[in-house]
């Protein structure tokens, strides 16, 4: 039994799992596998149907914006969102929270200017600024609503005066959300919404097509959404294997609930780390993210002996990020609470045995 | 028993299936699935090198080429290509035959100059041009070797005096081709190398970053070079089934082998429509599809009657695409002899039927 605490892709759910398994060689009764069927098939069509409503029930999405399903990840929308959005001469506000809020940052200098509100570059990104204003002539601000190398979250997302555009791709469907105050939303699938292979894009249709550049079809929202996400192939078995994930998450009781559990089990975790005299968590008390928990050792000697211990009781995917070092938990909706316990324990053992 | 006849996202073998059901439960014993481990794990990026090295193995691949898995499909690749390799002001040719490269075509105008040097379109496209000439002072040229819509294949690829770009989503593996003479190839895995949701890309090293345009990461070849395939989250899962079905081909014999039994194949099946009274050909003979076979019934009423009896017979997926009208076979490398015994036994029993 392992206890997957990976970044991402990261850990779904075990039911989820052996459904799309089942389907890999056989879908729904068929005799076809879901992966040598015709995305035009009334079969698929049901799947992107099926996806895009759960997306629309689960986070309450308003009349006036489109659900879509692409490929490229996050980083790709790094740069359609000011293909799309951004007017040649006209500048999009940035908000710096970390190596993947500037790499999207990056990308608006491609089609016009740039302004980054604020930052936390000089503390290694282990907080969110919160002293800033939006400029009221930006096309959009951007945020990365939680950061997964430096485990912070901006626990309150106030509106914006301009179209807000936020990169949800590790707390996606962890939380509430309301959709309205976003202008676009856009998370790769695979950390909390299912495999490596698909991008959710919510995006209100009003503010696309204002723009005077000509947008080839597959960077143009506008395609994409005539198109139905199906302007050409989708990427078939991870829109099914992400439809089969938010099927579950309904059936756990919907994003509330998840939100509820998800909070228990930060919480958890994050007294251990406070209370455990050989470990401290990284980020700053109010920023602290419900989705990945960074923590170092306070004696640089015991990281090679806790992981050690961490993979005797088959906790993987926990060693931290390369530019913050420690651990990272990542704690995605489908971590279950005992796979928390283990880890507890695993600190708690530690401890005893260094003290 | 299914027989597969449909063009994509198509047939993979069953071996492949099996095994790709397995690693979604149990990745190599690992003990997590194939859709939650990192892509930065040594598992996967063993998966990704073997996969780069099938490709090139079983092209033979030259030196000074780079193999990529990225996603977006072939139609991604449609403005990737001029945005690479187009520079503004220049001229790009591409020879139409299909709507597919008529849309490859139309991305060319964001960039640059687009010269059409031939089309078969006034005789929808059921033929491929072959009296024209390259524009010596193209940036390059763009064909689509195998169109999956009409039923025809460019049956010799000549070298071309300016790169050659060639879209081989549905004929790639298929049939022996020259590396050495393209810039540039592309190809959607979902036809005879995959599932839906990677897009492989063979690239003359030397004929990229010639061009002053500045490029978006994530549409930039040389940044994907460099990344390795991975400069974000690949699609893991599609090209770890793409991984099995090359690693299925070289255990077959390797392209020249699935040449000769694709060659037999498209023989046997051509055969038949030329000999039974009932149905005729759509493509020109000598530029017909050795991948997918297009014909029609020459009363319009046996239409349904026979796609019934195929229905029956477990065939699926042979009708025709609605711009054609008819049936089309798709006889894709994964598909078994045995399936088009099947097909040419349905049509002997309806021209028995109604004769």
């Amino acid at each position: 039994m392992k206890h997957n605490f990976g970044a991402g892709p990261g850990i779904l759910p075990h039911e989820v799992l052996k459904q799309a398994a089942q389907a890999v060689v056989d879908f729904n009764g068929i005799g076809l596998s879901i992966l040598e069927i015709s995305h035009r098939s009334a079969e698929f069509e049901a799947v992107l149907d099926e996806a895009v409503k759960l997306v629309k029930e689960l986070l309450e999405v308003p009349e006036g914006y489109s659900v879509l399903f692409l490929q490229g990840g996050a980083s790709q929308q790094f740069a359609m969102v000011p293909y799309n959005l951004l007017p040649e001469g006209g500048k999009a506000a940035y908000l710096e929270t970390g190596v993947w809020a500037n790499k999207a940052a990056k990308e608006a200098k491609y089609f016009g200017n740039l302004e980054v509100v604020a930052t936390s570059k000089e503390s290694n990104f282990n907080y969110i600024p919160k002293d800033y204003t939006v400029p009221a002539d930006a096309a959009y601000f951007h945020i990365t609503s939680n950061n997964t190398i430096y485990g912070t979250q901006l626990q309150n997302i106030k509106p914006s005066p301009v179209p807000m555009v936020a990169d949800m791709s590790s707390d996606i469907f962890s939380r509430k959300i309301n959709v309205a105050d976003f202008g676009l939303i856009y998370a790769g699938a695979q950390k909390n919404m299912g495999p490596a292979g698909t991008t959710l894009v919510i995006v209100k249709d009003e503010i696309l097509g204002k723009l005077d550049r000509k947008i080839p079809a597959m960077f143009n929202y506008q395609t994409l959404i005539e198109g139905g996400s199906m302007y050409n192939t989708p990427p078939v078995f991870a829109i099914y294997v992400s439809m089969l994930t938010l099927g579950w998450l309904k059936a756990k009781g919907g994003v509330a609930a998840m939100q509820k559990e998800n909070d228990a089990k930060a919480a958890q975790l994050y007294r251990e780390i406070d209370r455990n005299p050989l470990f401290k968590g990284v980020a700053a008390m109010e920023d602290r993210s419900k989705m990945n928990v960074c923590f170092v050792v306070e004696n640089p000697e015991h990281e090679k002996p806790f992981l050690k211990l961490c993979d005797d009781k088959g906790i993987v995917g926990i060693k931290g990020h390369r530019s913050v070092g420690g651990f990272r938990a990542s704690i995605y909706n489908a971590l279950p609470t005992t796979s928390i316990h283990v880890l507890i324990d695993a600190m708690q053992e530690f401890a005893e045995k260094n003290k």
